[in-house]
């Protein structure tokens, strides 16, 4: 192994430490990536097996307005297949199950309060995630206010309806693989505010999930890394130190290899930083920081069936649920039609809840939970059950992302990505656009590798982050409100309401009798 | 060095695994305990100076209640220091200081609103902390509501004034090192809880802060290294991994040592387990723990002057603060005068703005808040300044104890303790009776030792958990309500009060004229 002298030595060969390489390697740079796995890819992870083809365990989705993944796909001719939403939705509630047409109605056991509840919730969130900068969310005008509370406690003063902290409590699960107790209101509320808004990040067309890749999401990395060239990326090479001098970086593996370079990226998630000796030390604030940056609890189940009898019975696959063991299901099959499977994520307290079984119990758990939700036997007949629990991953730690508990953003978050000397920081954590996405983890990648070149006074100051132009093939449409979302008040408005029209009318009354 | 196989390894030289260790081998265990730094004691440390003889830069104080640490410092013939509370205590606020007399008075800037509002907070947390189970603060009949918000969501949807925030921040700071928006008011609480009352933990006479060790806290851990002999501990042994089999477990040292042993016990901070590499892999549930359990901030500082010009002043030397740096100080010196020294806690939020300055910086800023605060330049030249910043230990990560943050004990809190087959868990964090503690940390060594006593069959299930005799020499005394605290409504009750006596007024009056 060849032990010159890098100009740049990535940690991490997921999306965002291939893609800060790539830039890097095009700049005439001479870059080498570490990577303690036995595979690129990081967070994303596809499975290969005849029984089912090729399989997305980790990340997989990609949307409208995650332009900068939508360029490297292409670049990579990387093909899309559409996430199925036709047919009826299920929303299982209170061991029930209850079908409904997502795009043009909603579950018919909901009252007019628990719509207005959630209505105005949701209003309230995108209302709150548009006053949150981007690239300082802890300089946001109500920023303290909102880090200072969970979620939980934001719900528990807002919301009238059960409903409504049900639905919120599966768009955390669903977004942030996290409990409303665990994660920072603003932190939260910057989640939406970096993917573009509630809708965008909550819908599948148009919106967060849209559409996967065929062949799977970790042939992005692959193609990255088979870009940069056999020697520039070495597997199993775990990370033990890191030292900086005045010349350069030295890195040590913990089979004892020694790597050098004038600068470094640490493209990991920060939780693993504690594993890494820095010398020098890392400094106060930032040790405190990878204190508390948990990620994300969620173990990823496929369970195959034999045929796609959902469809038969006019379901689209979607099944959503507070109380049930999987929050969120999306039908998952190849772009033919071939290998039919529903996929459902266990996240939160339900991930954590359930990783103390063994895999045939999960499964079980999972399949009878599906027998309810759709209503027929055949879901506890499965031929096939794959899955992942990322919780258990030592190289990530959890996923999808990092779930920041109340009170780091505004303490912390200043020295999330702030350069140590000669080390940089990459990782989809440290985006500011689509933070813990696939497009967010190129954003961050990519802006780590152009410090870097202005670091050595190859482009300017300005040049360090870049705008990124909007797709032509995959544009991102605006959503319209409906009118029932736009008009309906909210509880405590509707109540003023009920209340003025009754003052009203007494008076009137009064006024008449007198 | 002897590769014969222990019945136990300890890992973690602290007051806690070194207590873990002496009741194993007084119980006829072969114990080895394995500490990575150069010296015992973990979160104790005494420096030994000509300049000021011996100074505790680390845990400190011991009070009433705390019947294990007191039994192991009789046992070990350490003698005690009383710290000072005589004359008057400085409130440092806005800028401008004001002295009073703690005992008898409070601060005269404080006006009526400001006194019920504190005493309200102040009365509510003690009542809440009365509600939680020590062994299983998850359990409380409201835990999930408090472990849903921090301590800070609880100041600003319970107090009406200012006064109250600030001086609820300084307990947070003072008893915790961390910020109310950083702390599940669950896990504030349970502090409270374990320690016998807010009164008792933040009290100076009859409470935690009563006295410290002649000679300093470190000889706790010298003598009880010291009973267990030579071979038996081994310092500059970095752990890297723990491998369990069915016949026992492996530990392996950075160094590449490699020591065998029946059991083990690990006694470091949990959120420094990251570092070692277990096989079998930690389960799920733990992986996620360690990942939100970080340490409390705190830079510990002393400030020596030629003479004890306070004193001269009519001050105690105790000055406490919300906005200036140091968030609470005490007169430090030699039982016999000499040495006389302010010691301040930089704490929070201001160890982590001031941790990025050089020593000589954080110096000056010191000495220029004492000079304002006691009113003399004579503070500004001080003969020596000595400095401990905990953030940077890299084997304890900071002081004095974890900061959970929201969400944690309910959701995680369950498997701090819980035993992973061979490997147990001690450390103050796992203590039911003054957690965060050099008592807890007794407590925790003790049981996880009693643990494994009970695996091995020497002892019944029932004696792992054993209450602790009441010390003779230092009783617990009941406090005493002033009858001002018992009487003062809160600022909601005042206002229900004036509202409900004008109304009789109004009432009468209207009577009357009728």
């Amino acid at each position: 192994m060849s032990k010159e002298k890098r100009d740049v030595i990535v940690i991490g060969a997921g999306i965002s430490g291939l893609s800060a390489a790539r830039l890097l390697q095009d700049q005439g740079q001479n870059v080498l990536v570490l990577e303690a796995r036995n595979r690129v890819g990081g967070r994303t992870y596809t499975l290969k097996d005849p029984a089912f083809q090729y399989l997305d365990v980790g990340g997989t989705y990609v949307g409208p307005g995650q332009n900068r993944i939508i360029r490297v796909a292409k670049e990579l001719g990387i093909q899309y297949q559409m996430v199925n939403e036709a047919r009826r939705t299920i929303s299982f509630r209170n061991g029930k199950a209850e079908a409904f047409d997502m795009k043009n109605s909603v579950p018919k056991s909901l009252g007019i309060f628990d719509l207005m509840d959630l209505n105005n919730a949701v209003r309230l969130i995108d209302a709150y995630a548009k006053e949150i900068p981007v690239a300082a969310p802890w300089d946001a005008p109500r920023a303290s206010e909102w880090d200072s509370m969970t979620v939980q406690s934001w719900l528990d003063a807002t919301c009238w309806c059960q409903y409504t902290k049900e639905a919120i409590t599966i768009i955390c699960r669903a977004s942030n693989a996290s409990e409303p107790c665990n994660l920072s209101f603003l932190f939260f509320l910057w989640g939406i505010t970096v993917g573009g808004g509630l809708t965008r990040t909550m819908s599948i067309t148009n919106g967060a999930q849209e559409r996967k890749f065929v062949g799977g999401a970790m042939q992005i990395s692959e193609g990255l890394a088979g870009k940069l060239g056999k020697g520039h990326v070495l597997l199993n090479h775990v990370v033990s130190s890191v030292e900086q001098s005045d010349d350069g970086v030295k890195v040590t593996t913990q089979n004892g290899d020694v790597f050098e370079a004038s600068y470094m990226i640490s493209a990991v998630p920060m939780t693993l930083l504690g594993r890494i000796t820095f010398k020098p030390r890392l400094p106060s604030a930032k040790i405190q920081l990878i204190q508390c940056m948990p990620m994300g609890s969620v173990i990823k189940t496929f369970t195959f069936y034999k045929r796609n009898f959902w469809k038969d019975l006019d379901y689209s696959g979607i099944v959503f649920s507070c109380d049930g063991p999987i929050s969120g299901t999306y039908e998952d099959c190849k772009p033919d039609g071939s290998h039919p499977a529903i996929m459902g994520f266990m996240n939160g307290e339900k991930a954590r809840k359930y990783s103390s079984l063994t895999k045939e119990e999960r499964k079980k758990v999972v399949c009878e939970y599906y027998a309810k939700a759709f209503g027929t036997d055949e879901a506890l007949h499965p031929i096939n059950y794959v899955e992942l629990n990322w919780m258990d991953e030592e190289f990530s730690g959890g996923c999808y992302m990092v779930s920041l508990p109340a009170g780091v953003l505004t303490q912390f978050g200043r020295v999330m990505r702030e350069p140590l000397g000669r080390v940089y920081f990459a990782g989809t954590e440290t985006a500011d656009q689509w933070m813990g996405y696939m497009d967010g983890a190129i954003q961050a990648g990519e802006r780590a590798g152009r410090e870097i070149l202005h670091q050595k006074g190859l482009i300017s100051k300005d040049e360090i982050w870049q705008e990124e132009p909007e797709s032509l093939d995959i544009p991102a449409k605006p959503f319209d409100d409906s009118i029932v979302e736009r008009l309906l008040p909210s509880v405590p408005g509707f109540l003023k309401l009920v209340v003025t029209a009754t003052t009203l009318v007494a008076a009137g009354a009064i006024a008449f009798f007198l």
